[in-house]
């Protein structure tokens, strides 16, 4: 069994990371801290967890959690940077679940997350936590940095154009949408049922944090600095992103469909839909699965992708789960079999 | 392995209950009917299961079916009752998610069900598929009737008042509450989004199915016939039922919070919640369970008893697979472990 | 033109004051105030207001306040008192939408608000803003102490039963459903779209502050005191009041559907449904009314009243002009005859 | 006054109708018809206009319309083209709000709906019915086709830049978002709130009906032909539109915060936010508005415009009551003054 400790368990990520490790066969959940519930019964928190686990949460202390294989962070950004330098002194393995070590360029982390970084000597050695793209670095990693939810659906959905150099990396563009659990489980009146329910918009047109997340990883696929606008929106449902992706084909000779098929053969939680499918983000509500159609309309120019994952699994702690299997060498699956929720 | 059948899998209940054995350890699924859907991919329908089953709906024959050792009926109410002699006499078990079963007086059941009833002989010998009432005969049975969802909720919150004779059984109300796919998955007016959404209302004050079928049962466990008002409601969400029951105490002095931890202490599927709770119908989302809280405002002689699952599993699918358990002799937790989806 | 001023506008009773009063034509709005939001243009906090009004929002200034005709609090509970007696003075007619003023026992009032009352002496001064029941007092009065949202949905649903001795007040159960915007936009977790979504659940069983002001009606008209079980729920949406009332009979002699139709005959804002109706809180949205059906299930002695409005609306905002336009002695409908936005 | 005829008026559109009309000071409703519905008192259908109508549905009989002055069609598409000839030919003004006479090619318009086009003598004739562009041509029309809802919201965001040539026509893409009333008030599994609700998907990305639409008129402005790419979604809410626009700049030395301030500066029914705003579909429901924002990311070559309506309203309803005004000479704001209702 691997001994884990989750920092920060009370938020969406958090709860939703215990409903998977909990359903786990290869983990033991050790400690789960929060400064704020110390001493709350998980199960008083989240009903949903009545019976099966006992656990409180504890007091956030690094020789309790020095003592497991493996430490996830589902904390606000910032905090795992505080702990992480001390827990992989201690040959604990940490997975990030926030934007502490997704960044490689420090100056760029400090302009998009307003704070010093704490430890950015860790910065280049962090991997990022995408399997279909670093599944052989993460197999080796002390430390990794969980993608943001956005930056998987988006990235999973133009890696096969990129790759295969099928697009002008000049005019990418990412039109996403997700649900509200996306902005977290903290009090904010722009989160309110009544506000952000029945309704729908965009936010953050001029610049969002996952945005250079995304840019950094998309120059590396294309090995050049690439053109791509991100346009984040926010859809009256709890859980949920769907990204509709623009690219510009250089090559049109090529059959896409065979292009994204063959490049996700091999992934278990990437499914291909079949040609003129359009994937609804509830058909993978809570599993941890990316479903993305290739589209071309009348034959174009105009390649048009949609890819929809579950923010909080494929996006967050499943993502994290599936981290977790590859670091300590379980198949890849284990424990995130599940089936999505429909309806 | 138990080799199942399913009639009718296009419907909720229908997916529900593929999502749930195909997960089940010791079932095998057979074959999937569907008159108007035959040769369908199943996976094509239902997204959600792709890659995890590869069956096309079939056309619902007989001879296919008596192969099976269970078949379950998710069909519109009066179609279990047109195969299952033919089932039962073949030695098949049947397993009706339907109301074709649930009543016993066939009178009733045409009055109610407009329709006539094409195998009376069978009422008697159906059981009443409410585990936490009727287990024993369940184990023993060839036909099973699975309880409606408002009985299911309505049933295990009054149970324990009315098995201890606590209260007056000539003023019993249910205010019940469900999400909108407890009316099917079929083309609707008042089920469009446009309709039901971001509205609330009550239906059927004046009489609804399920009526009859809870009176029953009440009368039944109290021994007496029983004053009953039963008033559902439509909430804008697509699972969950919350039924609030209201009794007049005819003993006071007694601790309800023992009364119902006792009556279901060993009952794996239904959760008695601390003093003071509110359930709230995610709790349960994709599970199957049945949250209860017991209320006596300001010590008064009402009781207001909160009872909350999941209209698609412990009122339906769910059940179904928990009477299946019971019958093949298998733990009745068997593939019902799953942890609710919050949020 | 009546003066207005309006102290607290940023929260939705003050928003949705506003969009009713800006369509007012006797109204002239002087000014609005927050501490909060001092400075900024209402139209900027409020997009739906752009073009239709100029002002920024002020700091509540006493001086300002008493050259008004008429005050409206749209504020927290325990605001309108601090300035009530200040403004009266003045010759300044008062109108609270919040609580404090509602209860006419001062040792009740801080029992369930959880503060000292600093001008207990003018609650009995204070009028019950329920035009349907105090018309005539509301006309000459100087404060106005607005309805809660529920007690308005329960009162106008059972006054016709209680006026004309129909029922046995011992035995009066509401079961009261509620969208998520009753809760105000103040940031909380609870109201979260991610924790209010997509579920439905009871709360405050053992005690709601609408219970004693409700009670205190009840027992006023019933000329008795009352036995009285309120059950408040969560709907996931955001407007709407539904109200299930339960009572029994103590005369079976009569036509329900007569005594509901006399008693508001003459009211412009209570619609008595045809028999067998099932009213929608979509329906009233947007617009002062209230809908009512009342069912009596198999001729029993059971009642079922169903009791919708908009809880901004009838329930709040447009409750409160409707009381502006009796004290100003304009017809009550002035400025209050939208229709009801459907869907 | 102004004899209204109403053809249809059992859908969103045709209900939305009534609400402006019956608020409308010029217009007197003649006759609503409906061949499903005739005889149904429409206050029993759609219990908002209750008090405010006493019509009945009637036949649809041509003579009893062709005493109106002006006939709407809030029906099906296929419907108007029927009536509109004989109705032109009474010397009755004709408003269809389906698709009818949107398209000026009698190919095109057979190849996007399936059917033989009647009346294709009138498409030339017919005016496209989007005031801030052909409000002279309106004035003096017989037939006036309303736009799409799409259309509507589209083509308000582009035209400015089109128009002054700011940006290549070659390189346009809609992402297009709608609520589920835009799919009408029929019948159909896919808008099952069981299947739409907390749910977000794309459709049609291979073609939409309303793409044809959008390009003839994006060509006629920009006077050449355009490339043009469509994809729209459907948002798990009723009403509202948001449309995402991406355009490349062929001129970078403008303001295009001016560019937009200065096109609508006269336009009652257009509202063009601060720079950095992010309209809310929720800012304009229930009303005749379409709230725009235009962003230029990192000051790169992207324009991203995002603008917003009520699809039911500026995108059917309400545009038709502008269209009317002008029509009649009426101050074009006549009956459409109302305020968004938020929240």
């Amino acid at each position: 069994m691997i001994n884990v400790g989750i920092v920060g368990g009370t938020g969406y990520t958090g709860v939703e990371l215990l409903r998977l490790l909990l359903q786990h066969p290869q983990v033991h959940i050790q400690a789960v801290t929060s400064r704020g519930e110390a001493g709350t019964r998980i199960a008083d928190m989240f009903p949903n967890l009545r019976g099966h686990i006992e656990l409180a949460f504890s007091e956030p202390a690094i020789d309790k959690l020095v003592q497991c294989d493996v430490v996830f962070f589902a904390t606000p950004n910032g905090t795992a940077m505080q702990s992480a330098p001390e827990l992989l002194n201690a040959g604990v393995k940490v997975i990030d679940l926030a934007a502490d070590f997704r960044l490689q360029d420090v100056t760029e982390w400090r302009k998009w997350y307003n704070m010093e970084h704490t430890c950015p000597e860790l910065l280049a050695e962090a991997v990022y936590g995408l399997p279909e793209l670093h599944r052989t670095a993460i197999a080796k990693a002390r430390l990794i940095a969980c993608p943001g939810c956005y930056p998987t659906a988006v990235l999973l959905g133009l890696l096969p154009l990129l790759e295969a150099g099928l697009v002008d990396c000049q005019q990418l563009i990412a039109d996403a949408k997700s649900g509200v659990s996306g902005a977290g489980r903290k009090a904010s009146v722009p989160m309110l049922m009544g506000e952000a329910g029945e309704s729908f918009k965009a936010y953050n047109v001029l610049g969002h944090r996952h945005w250079p997340e995304i840019c950094g990883q998309l120059s590396n696929i294309s090995k050049t600095s690439v053109g791509f606008t991100f346009v984040p929106h926010l859809v009256p449902m709890i859980r949920g992103i769907h990204a509709t992706l623009y690219a510009t084909l250089v090559n049109t000779e090529v059959n896409l469909q065979e292009v994204f098929a063959q490049r996700y053969q091999n992934e278990p939680f990437v499914d291909i839909l079949p040609p003129g499918s359009h994937p609804e983000t509830r058909n993978v509500r809570g599993v941890n699965r990316c479903q993305i159609a290739v589209h071309r309309p009348f034959n174009g120019k105009q390649v048009v992708v949609l890819s929809v994952i579950d923010n909080l699994v494929k996006g967050a702690a499943g993502q994290a789960v599936q981290n977790l299997n590859i670091l300590f060498g379980l198949p890849e699956t284990t424990g995130l079999q599940g089936i999505g929720l429909l309806p």
